[in-house]
């Protein structure tokens, strides 16, 4: 049963995403209404430029006021790919209070204000969608939120920043350092001119602190994510990692603590073992593992990013949402009913892999061994190689927590014997 | 907001998924409540064996009536969990006269009669969710369904059966023979006593039908799947995999042709490059890849049965239904408006490894080239082997269709130089 009258949406940004949005619109405008039950239609595009050609697009749609665009009233679905904090997030809440439900891709204001803008949808009985604002095309948030909602989610690693994971994979598979695998990104395009969000982990961590919230249904602020960039990630770390088995990931985790009560979400580089299967993600792929009490593990694969495949979650969005407009409902809104407590990452428990520097002479390895004794860190392996006077020792530890850690890190530094601490890397998905 | 009158929940079957769904239910009641708006009640478990002891079931709630359960009229959901066709057909279209929804993980009964029960559920206005009738705890059909809602699917591409992974791995690892690999998943409970449904295809046949018909918005039979087993896979099809740079899985393909007008179905072993994401989906486990226009690449990996993870899947739906229940509303249903033709399997175009016998002697090859190019098949790649007189020849083809290869396989059989046709595989995942 098709109805006639079309359903009316406001595209906010037409760039590499948004223009894509709209060129599926027009091409898949028959699938579209077959799926949704009634024809969808480009009522408005709000953009900074006006004067760029957009091919396929009527330029009468196309207006630099996109605050009156949200606020025409007849807008059904406001599809916001402008990205950052303001605008956006005013023309989210104005396109609310105007009668329409809002898509959107944007990780930053999401991972920032998204109690705030569920609260102000849920305020107008409005949808909120966002799949398109963690991992592109990949379907997560859709899963997490509806698929696993009779299971209790523990764990979610992942890799959700593709730039990252092309650096990484190249330092792994050439052996270059980082400037060079960063030069490579960025001149095939995988790396921005300023790659500071991707390289410093914000993107990762944005993402980290909505894929959090979702799975533990309970609001998880950007602040409460603690963040390390990879830029410090040398040759030396991969050829460590590959004595050991292991390659180099920076990875996004959100777990729940043992006693259920309690959940940490990071992102940084971490050591993870070959046989994982995150190790063999390659190039600007992003991978996601989920880990359940009922489901066991589920992994979750695709390009993270980039036009098309960021398009294709939010028509994904606009399908399921011009629906729930159509049967009169709304979609499920936040869901962060357990209030758990964020632990800071002191409590963070994991292993580490450690490189220290230390005088070639008798007795250090006890001494050393003795400091991580007195922390409470337990060693699982030790390997000593010496050279020219100078000897390098490698601690893996057990499991251990953040604070541990660092405490024993702070008294090795005060040994006379230890030159200096060359590395240190959690090892993960064990 | 929550509403106290409880949905009420009738489970039929209660054996290793159905014990798993109560136990859920009864030990994440909170949980539920809370993700719904409403708390869930197991009002009936319908049992064939009411005598056996369920931990954690109240005895008043057994029965062996389930059509009288079905038929109460205060039931909301109904969860079947028998699997087969009668009664489980019969109950689920009862339960929509009688003003239920339905959670199934029937997939046989979904793959025949998917049609008549997606009728049965819009006639009554109720939802027929069933996450759980493929690839267990992965979240696939809800993906197809509704994330990629606003793309174009054009292959689904998948390992959907982990009994068959089981054994096919353990060929691969071990060298082992099929009777063997079977004798041992048999022995670790990965095969049951009757192994057919899983090494003949047929379950991942019926999972082929559901996958293609979701992917490609059409109505897909089980007769209409091209199904071939797995129990002829030889150690030595391994070893020339393996020569190859491939492995062997049995795959379930869902492909869109060319011309974008027909579809296909099929489920057989096939080779595919040990560099693919599933040649390395090890043991039980089960993986499915799906390829767009627009998201490109995605691939979903888990756990593809087992009591728990069903159970997962089944949840996951479970919470949908009653918050559908709750707004009014039902989700989507059968999307057939695409109704594209199904072609038949001779129509379907990919690559082929065969291994002839041969006569040693001069000119063989010329003539078997002959044969190929002929029937417009063209070679990629000829290995040849002599040994005592006999020789093997090992053709690797490019792309053509299935009625080309069975024709050039026919008029090769034919010639006195042809001793043999020891393997004909296809090669997939390219």
């Amino acid at each position: 049963m098709m109805r006639t009258r079309p359903l009316k949406v406001a595209l906010l940004g037409c760039g590499v995403v948004g223009s894509e949005v709209a060129r599926i619109m027009t091409t898949h405008a028959d699938d579209l209404a077959a799926r949704i039950g009634a024809p969808v239609e480009l009522a408005g595009v709000a953009v900074r430029r006006p004067d760029r050609v957009r091919e396929g697009i009527d330029p009468a749609l196309v207006t630099t006021d996109a605050t009156a665009l949200v606020k025409r009233g007849d807008i059904d679905v406001v599809v916001e790919v402008i990205g950052g904090i303001e605008p956006a997030r005013t023309l989210i809440i104005t396109a609310f209070e105007h009668g329409a439900s809002v898509v959107s891709a944007n990780k930053a204001l999401l991972a920032q204000d998204g109690a705030a803008l569920h609260a102000a949808a849920e305020e107008q009985d409005k949808d909120l969608y966002y799949e398109a604002a963690v991992a592109g095309a990949i379907p997560l948030i859709r899963p997490l939120r509806e698929s696993l909602a009779g299971d209790k989610v523990n764990r979610v690693l992942g890799i959700v920043n593709g730039t990252t994971n092309f650096i990484l994979d190249k330092m792994d598979s050439t052996g270059a350092g980082y400037q060079e695998a960063l030069d490579e990104a960025t001149a095939l395009g995988y790396a921005e001119a300023d790659p500071t969000a991707d390289v410093e982990g914000f993107d990762a961590a944005a993402k980290a602190a909505i894929l959090a919230g979702i799975a533990f249904h309970t609001r998880v602020r950007l602040d409460d994510v603690y963040r390390e960039g990879m830029t410090e990630v040398t040759a030396a770390d991969f050829a460590s990692a590959k004595e050991m088995g292991c390659t180099i990931k920076l990875l996004a985790i959100c777990e729940r603590a043992a006693d259920g009560e309690s959940v940490t979400a990071r992102v940084h580089p971490a050591m993870i073992p070959l046989t994982h299967p995150l190790a063999s993600v390659r190039g600007a792929y992003n991978a996601v593992f989920v880990e359940s009490d009922a489901s066991g593990q589920l992994m979750f694969y695709g390009p993270g990013a980039g036009g098309a495949p960021t398009a294709s979650a939010v028509l994904g969005d606009l399908v399921a949402v011009c629906r729930n407009r159509l049967s009169g409902t709304t979609g499920p809104g936040e869901s962060a009913y357990a209030a758990l407590r964020v632990s800071p990452m002191g409590e963070v428990v994991t292993r580490y892999h450690i490189s220290l520097d230390v005088a070639d002479k008798p007795g250090v390895l006890a001494q050393v061994a003795t400091v991580f004794a007195e922390h409470g860190v337990s060693i699982d392996t030790v390997r000593q190689q010496g050279k020219d006077g100078e000897a390098s020792l490698v601690v893996v530890t057990h499991r251990a927590s953040d604070a541990a850690l660092n405490g024993t890190v702070e008294a090795l530094r005060k040994l006379d014997t230890v030159r200096g601490v060359a590395s240190i890397m959690r090892v993960e998905g064990e």
